[in-house]
């Protein structure tokens, strides 16, 4: 089974490709040219590098929400685009357990923040629990817009020993400190932001359990309104 | 600090740029194709896809063997001609090391496997120890070519729930079920192959703590005699 995997939720924009439970590619940047610049140069390059005959994939796994809105537009539709194409079913991988994968194997719980300005995160809370010989994930908590107070009084609650991973580590990290009265770590470069190869692996999951949908059928999970939304509304309801 | 980290050591040619903790940009192939062709273009590509300048590194951290002979020399020859030509010290990383850190702040032992053919693998056994909000890595066997009876035989002694990862995993599957005797697990795609970007993120700790070589002294560490070596010894001693 082959399957790609994109992520381009945040600022990572990356490209993978893993067969039969092993990476065979993968291509990823944090910067700030944007992923419209970035994402598809990546995956033909890497398709090169590798020999790669896009009709050999089984699917294309994308990150499917939350996240950045223009971000998780590019993905789902460079996804969709490849799907169409190539007549291949997609995968859609939250976002969130995409970024909890990066701790695979972990017995603490693993919780993932996402910086959605306005002072919320994108997060939840996830275990991997033992499954013959791997683990498979499981959520404590499902993913949603929360606030870092709201969220660390949960985690006190539950009263278990955290990693905390994503891009809102660092913006949030004086009021965790602050906070939280459980143990807890942050996670380190390499496993502290999103990867295109654990959507890619957390798809070959999904898709050997036939979790998928068609090109056309996908989109992607905002979790909140955009900010042309709610400006729509809030001018909306003024004008009433 | 910014530290670009290079893996060629087994069948994965990798280089990924860590910069304070985050991971800037990663690129890592698992191919047939010979590193030689592909380690530096990756890095070329890498380069031109962040607009990388090489004088902003800090330090150029190797996975510094044990690995495949031919795999090691390119890796090295890499580092030290970056080295040199840039003036930066090398970090050198263990290879088991290095991929150990895969499976970061694990409270399970962790045991790389690298295939080193004539019935051993490259194996030790490490475990993360909490650190701060962090966890450090300590060896619990130091890294040696070693029998997988041998070394099946150490962890059932210990006594402890492990984690395998390498090459070595689908080579010596059936071995390891039939000996082991403590719950074990076997990592997934994406955390069970090299990585540059857990070179770099070491290396970047390593870099910190001044543990680095010149260019001009690196060199890396077979573990075992090369085969050239091995036949000439044997020539020699049946010449006598």
């Amino acid at each position: 089974m082959k399957i790609l995997g994109l992520d381009s939720s945040g600022l990572v924009a990356g490209a993978a490709v893993v067969e039969d439970g092993v990476l065979l590619a993968e291509y990823s940047t944090n910067y700030k040219k944007t992923h419209s610049q970035t994402l598809l140069p990546m995956l033909a390059q890497l398709r090169d590098m590798i020999d790669l005959d896009l009709n050999t994939l089984d699917a294309v796994a994308i990150a499917s929400g939350p996240g950045s809105f223009t971000g998780l537009r590019i993905g789902s539709a460079t996804a969709k685009g490849l799907g169409l194409a190539l007549g291949k079913p997609l995968v859609e991988v939250p976002t969130l357990e995409g970024l909890a994968w990066n701790l695979w194997g972990s017995s603490m719980l693993v919780c993932p923040l996402m910086d959605a300005r306005r002072g919320q995160v994108y997060s939840g809370v996830y275990e991997f629990l033992p499954c013959g010989e791997g683990f498979r994930l499981t959520d404590v908590i499902p993913q949603a817009p929360v606030g870092v107070e709201e969220l660390t009084d949960k985690l006190n609650g539950i009263g278990r020993e955290v990693i905390f991973l994503g891009d809102g580590v660092p913006v949030y990290l004086a009021l965790i400190r602050e906070r939280l009265t459980v143990p807890f770590h942050t996670a380190p470069a390499g496993a502290n932001r999103q990867r295109a190869a654990c959507v890619a692996a957390l798809g070959e999951i999904y898709f050997a359990e036939g979790k998928t949908v068609t090109a056309a059928c996908h989109k992607p999970e905002y979790l909140r309104k955009s900010q042309a939304e709610r400006e729509a509304e809030a001018a909306a309801s003024q004008a009433e």
